[in-house]
């Protein structure tokens, strides 16, 4: 099972721990996104090293290639991914609704047409919990549906009530799938636990209508969805602003596809635990550094016989080995060791982050280390955090 | 410096042990290929525990990209590679002569136009020399013409000669570069071996002369180079069949290029210590892995969703960790993780293969394993080793 214990406050940031069956993950936690079954570009071992806690796979690509068939088959997505830590599995809705060529949406569910053999396929609340059951993710997502950023309310206000209906289904489901003694376990008979998404775009009131429906099925953790889709970082701040008084102390906060480092302080500030976001390893990918000091390109020509790391701070195995001229010329000669490199050090910036965060949470000074950090981190975008 | 001592024979074949600056190296072994400065896809700290003793990196590759210049900028090749061990750079004559779009050669050199920016480059012997200087690896090869595998005899003659004058050239400017203060040693100031190379196609006569002229120059060890060009096997075993005679007892013998598991073989068994192949990674990121049974074509429907490791009795990262339906996932969903993994696991196997045949030298029994293993390598190939 899976349980929230807070271990202390500064303002509404939380300092705590998620407990589960497959270990303990210190939160305000980042996740890095291994989508198909892998964080792109890196193995487990080199994952543990650059400091991640609890990753999160794609149920939408894992569904479509190789099957959950396949990956129960094969052991569930812990003996796939080689990653005996925690793992959370999204629904599948927001790639449903943001990658895939649709093709009906209804109460019941929707169906959409897969990229990668063309055939229908139907997603609904029992089948979005069933095929995570058979995935085995330690921490599995209710479906919703994702409505686009520029949604009028009404749209936005339907899909909330069609992402509560579709929230109690997967209670049911996850509850009882084949009688109670399967109930609440994944098809590999570990526990798994059920979270909840918040909608309702920038709208307090829906956000507010949302939260307090998903709340009254007791679930083990809420998350809030429908951000980060281009309201931009001060509409983020405002829904963020009530989340402490929307959802309950004891659980986990999950706030969906972010992010940017600047959101990610501005979320903790309000009270988020958890984090995910493709950023470190597709920015990793694109020879994009982060540091503490902004970020660096490390295609440009300035770095090409510069002998020192990305970030003479740092302590990644990158930053221990490699030069930034080398990683410049790793890139240009197209090899793929640049990407897995970058990717590495991003994701160690991450986790460095999240602990210089905990640690500020811990020590009571996160308000005043969030703005110093913030004008570091984005210069081009002011201190606002 | 770089010694050789030979601790045992068995037959023709030596177990010895390279004694260079940078440490020792277990013979016979194999390097696996760093081309453009990498191990494609993998890290030294995988490199190292595959099982890598000495890697290999190209001249031809690293001179144009990112330059002689701009490596020694950087602190040369082993701060470049993050590789601490010990590493051998071709001269790149071999790249020029197979991949370069040729403009002139004489008996000054060759000039040829550079792939990355069409640039014109001229290598010389003395600017071969001067260049892996730059790079400053622990062994240097001397430039060399290589015929194509079907050049008539008169061309192999030719090439035999102009290879021998360039040795001579190589060895002027590796023992006097600037004077006798940094004679033999790199730019960096770390002694640097110079390898003269054999040529003479499948001609008893040529190869003969080649040997005799290089070994009147005393380099610190040689190689066979011009074979795996397309002669075959049993081509390749009557040149190698000479080795024994034609070059020092107490210099490493290097064959260029080689390679199969089957010709490695037949190569050690006449007496060979040294090889270099991209067998392991072009394959490994190609989905073909090898074993001591055979070859593994992950990529096929059969191992969807098999949950066994590529061999039962390895113990790569790879399989340790990892099914072949995952891995034949990874593949499919076009994954950076596959060809990283099947790398590892095909170098290790390569690695693994050379520690069994210097087992194999020390108990006497080389012969009898070689066959044997040949046939299980090697089944489409039949049992000749």
């Amino acid at each position: 099972m899976l349980r929230y214990e807070c271990t202390g406050t500064d303002g509404k940031a939380r300092r705590g721990r998620l407990l589960t069956a497959r270990g303990e993950v210190h939160t305000p936690a980042f996740m890095p996104v291994g989508t198909a079954g892998t964080v792109k570009g890196v193995t487990p071992a080199q994952l543990v090293s650059a400091g991640a806690q609890m990753v999160l796979a794609n149920t939408y690509h894992l569904m479509l290639r190789p099957g959950a068939e396949t990956v129960e088959r094969l052991g569930g997505l812990h003996a796939l991914m080689a990653w005996p830590g925690p793992v959370l599995t999204d629904s599948g809705g927001y790639q449903v609704f943001s990658l895939a060529h649709m093709r009906k949406l209804d109460d019941t569910g929707v169906t959409f047409q897969s990229h990668v053999d063309g055939s229908q396929v139907t997603l609904t609340p029992a089948r979005a919990v069933e095929i995570q059951r058979r995935l085995g993710a330690d921490v599995m997502m209710q479906l919703d549906e994702c409505p686009p950023g520029r949604a009028d309310k009404d749209h936005v206000a339907a899909a909330v009530r069609r992402s509560i209906r579709w929230a109690r289904l997967c209670r049911d489901a996850w509850e009882a799938p084949f009688g109670p003694a399967a109930a609440r376990h994944s098809r590999q008979g570990r526990p798994q636990a059920l979270f909840g998404i918040q909608q309702g775009g920038t709208h307090r009131d829906l956000r507010a209508e949302s939260a307090a429906a998903l709340v009254e099925l007791d679930l083990p953790g809420y998350a809030v969805g429908g951000l980060s889709v281009g309201e931009g970082h001060d509409a983020m701040c405002s829904v963020l602003d009530a989340v402490d008084e929307q959802l309950p102390a004891d659980r986990p906060r999950y706030l969906m596809g972010v992010g940017e480092p600047r959101d990610i302080l501005a979320a903790v500030r309000r009270g988020i635990d958890m984090f995910d976001c493709v950023l470190p390893t597709r920015n990793g990918r694109n020879a994009q550094a982060f540091t503490w000091q902004g970020r660096l390109r490390l295609r440009n020509a300035q770095w090409a016989a510069d002998p020192r790391p990305i970030d003479e701070a740092c302590d990644c195995y990158t930053c221990r080995h490699y030069a930034r001229g080398t990683l410049r010329h790793l890139f240009l000669a197209r090899e793929m060791l640049g990407p897995t490199l970058v990717t590495i050090h991003n994701l160690h910036f991450f986790a460095s982050l999240m602990a210089a965060i905990r640690a500020a949470i811990e020590a009571g000074t996160l308000d005043e280390d969030a703005r110093r950090w913030a004008e570091r981190l984005c210069p081009d975008q002011g201190p606002r955090a």
